[in-house]
């Protein structure tokens, strides 16, 4: 029982683990606040002189259009995460959120590792410099690096238990666990700093396998604060940044007219056009790009696939090396 | 009704306003977290490697003492405040905090101002070259200040009401106001950087009227987390940093043996003694400070003393001026 | 001398003094880095195993368009300004700064107050709620704000002479001192940090007062770092985010054809239109103003404005109260 | 040439990479400011009304003393290093820096590994959870863990050399690295923030590994501004903190009288004595371990160590696989 501002879409996600990858999870342990509280912020600066209109809808989304941030840092999320660490030096780039992550130097690791599906092992992408380009390797190559990464861990599982076994301190028997080994946090952050993460992690660019947790978070985001969660939708991941020639080389084929728009009939930029407003080649592609209309995703969570938090704590129990007893603190 | 962990001593905070100083207030708005989940992200550190043991009291000191101040990063607390301007630019320095203040620009200000007590007026200290000495002017200049304070508010108001009158930009019309006119907004953070505030805020060598703020905010503290509160009195507000000159001092009067001290009979340091040492003459008399027995503060609240949001939300609405229509958002 | 990487529009601006509204300035006293440095802190990312070509006014571009702003992050600028207290309220609220302000516990107070203009004392805007309409008051009403805001300086400069000369403490002593008292600080913060501070601050929704300190600003950066400027000015100050429906609307009016793009004939948006497309009324109206041309700003300085930091520092120092000896530190 | 301030040790520095571990490295790149610099920021607050002592060792003293640290945020550093991912995992953790790391997505990583001598192959300590023992496992497991290292070592690479000869996108061929490869980073932090590293991570409860890099950062600090290094070595690394119950102990054993301090004769305090004092014997211990004498640490720099950034570059441009061509960007 609380006074406290509650959400009740978030009241049915607390103590519901979702399944990441194959061993991951993400799940919301705490909150602080509701669309309503970011509203109750942003009147503070109207204040006394004010009339209060109670369009929530309304001005959270004129805030979100014109970044005024501030009141949906107001919102608070604690989320318990489980991730492999090459997605953990990813995720921890964001300085703006509170951490506290399971220590491989007082504590014995679990072997968990994650294994990319053969649908994800894809080739490196010629376009998107950092990425995987959509085309998964033969099936033959997949078998091989299967068989690579069951080497590889066996190795590294068998060194780290006998090492371990050997009271080698702990923080120097991990040295040689793969990247793709689980590790696990305490993750909090604000809602305006969720937002940003979001938006960058489940974007195309973003690596694979964190826009998995990208993508479980917004959904979490979408039964917790639905109205921020639209807004950010129709904003930021639907929105698009226009430089001042991609707005010229659109100024120059429509034009305003009373409350609306009109196309100059004919009006036409080839390749030669956009370069001469100042286009370089990759951005003329980049506004083209943006006006293809693009999907809206919806990251709506299923939670019949939500597990209780004791089936991975068991897991991963299972996992930790048995040999030898625990640090008394 | 909430699945989050609740603090009942919070619970009977929530929608109480506590005066400060003649027109201001602090009142806790909301909160998540509490001692115990300090303690449980504390604990992710640990894993399934280790024997939970429960004491959450021990956990929580050792984790101040060692300065390990992660965990309590995952307890925030949001406050609604009203202060006199002087004391908003001291406050927001600190800037690990979330704020939504009241704004001069949208809004009319009400025309409320600090007057400090006849025995807060006091004269500049001599040691404490930022603070005031503990001794009050006398009251023939009390009664000058006060007459001094009485006309510039009165030129000051009255010059804001005509140019707001005149529909003079609000952001203008203000710019005359004393630092001494309220404001108010509302402040979210999270424990750890709360008691780096408190303790600076809290002390003698604050202004006089934040600490005001600082110690409702520590009673505040007191009943959402007894655990961290009494760890933070301990540890931070009647704890002291030694430099490696001042342990030089006392390890020559003090031995260790077995598992106890003992003085070394006839010891003593006197003023070149310590100068000797290193310390600077200023230095020097900061560990005698140090080492007289210092009054352990409390800073238990008088709930009685609670206003409802509403008799504050009066007082302001009437001290705005009837000048002009709200604005239309 | 010095083997650090220079810029050597900026070693001509360090030491100049630029004057902004009637007392104050924003002087640039040290910097780190150049365009340069961006561009080796973003090659880091891309290692041995990168061809490395030396397009940097592309790889800026490119880094700032897809708001890959850590490397930006690497230069550092270290100001020197002077402003009323109300614009330094408004510029503290950015977090990602260092600050040493001027203390008025600790010293005496300059009487130095800012007087808008006459062409600056305008009336409320009734379109942007915060802000001033664009039309200045009547000469009449003009005086009479002159008249007040001396009335006013005049009996707040005498109560604080008179009290900080009766020794009253100085913290207190300034309490009644209007929000156009100038103050000053060194500011010290990243670039990238520094050009989201701008963008915010030279928009025409900022107060116009701290506009003035943001144009300056510019214009140091402009010699500090003439391609990270440039490509500011083209996708930040120059450029607009669109939302989801505003991308829509465009959509139905401009078709990608090849590699450019052609209207479609005949196509027009009105204001049901675009309702249709989800857009409330004030977000259509946004998206015609996004549409019409807009003036490419200059941020350019006119080094002869500059003064010597003496200059001030004589300025200063006279306005400071001659009631008492300085404290000893 | 600049007229910017200039530290003469750290131009020194500049351009030497002082070798840290196997493989790694630790250079200061570049700098802004100088222990005097921080006198001028702290100098600001007084501002005119204060006679200007120059004593700037003492005032950084007290500065450091009291925990002023806002000048020291004016002074700014930058680092290129390279050290094994598990430290690097350790080093991100503090947030408050801006860093660009080699992104094993872009690029191919180096197949360099860290290999812990024989004398630090510790086994786990007992006393200090998270840490080694101080005692090294015997010859027979050290050569053990060295076979199994290599091991485990050459299946990894061979399978990223693999994987990136198939064309396997580099995102998933480093998923099996070890915790030991190498990464690199530019990272920038101000002085304040770095004495707070620094004093974290050469601890002797810090791993090993990363201490080595502290060490020579510290080293680096003290060159580049030695009042700085010097305060922080008195009141930081060679200081503590003491609770209220350390300070009551102290208190009855020992006196302040006059201007210094007298021991009071034949006083002791056992065990229990302590207890009832409310220490924790884990507190009690820790006590006793403060006023045992401990040695200055001189974190002075051999500069001979130093080699040019070539020596680095060309022994990883070496240790990147040969088996594709670099992507164009």
């Amino acid at each position: 029982m609380s006074k406290r501002p509650t959400s009740p879409g978030a009241e049915e996600l607390l103590g519901l683990y979702f399944p990441v990858l194959d061993h991951g999870f993400v799940s919301l342990v705490d909150y602080m606040g509701t669309d309503d509280c970011i509203e109750r912020a942003a009147r503070v600066s109207y204040g006394y002189g004010t009339r209060k209109t109670s369009q929530t809808r309304g001005l959270l989304r004129y805030l979100r259009r014109h970044m005024h941030t501030t009141p949906s840092e107001m919102v608070e999320l604690k989320f318990h995460c489980c991730m492999p660490m090459f997605v953990a030096r990813q995720w921890i780039r964001h300085r703006a959120a509170n951490v506290n992550e399971y220590s491989g130097r007082y504590s014995l690791m679990p072997m968990l590792f994650y294994t990319p599906s053969e649908e994800q092992l894809q080739t490196q992408s010629k376009s998107n410099n950092q990425g995987r380009s959509g085309t998964a390797v033969s099936e033959a190559t997949y078998r091989e690096a299967l068989r690579r990464w069951e080497t590889i861990r066996k190795e590294s599982q068998s060194a780290y238990e006998w090492m371990t076994g050997e009271a080698v301190a702990r923080e120097l028997a991990r040295i040689d666990l793969p990247l793709s080994t689980y590790t696990q946090w305490y993750w909090k952050i604000d809602l305006h700093n969720l937002l940003h993460f979001l938006r960058l992690r489940v974007d195309k660019h973003a690596q694979w396998e964190i826009q998995e947790y990208g993508r479980v978070m917004a959904g979490i985001l979408k039964r917790l604060a639905p109205l921020s969660y639209e807004a950010w939708i129709d904003y930021d991941v639907c929105g698009a940044r226009l430089s001042r020639g991609e707005l010229d080389a659109l100024r120059s084929l429509v034009g305003v007219e009373g409350e609306g728009l009109t196309v100059k009939n004919g009006a036409k930029l080839d390749a030669a056009g956009l370069e001469k407003l100042g286009l370089a080649k990759r951005e003329a592609r980049e506004l083209l790009d943006k006006l293809v209309a693009s999907e809206v995703p919806d990251f709506e969570l299923d939670l019949s696939k939500a597990k209780p938090a004791e089936a991975f704590a068991e897991r991963f129990a299972k996992a930790v090396p048995k040999v030898d007893k625990p640090p008394v603190e």
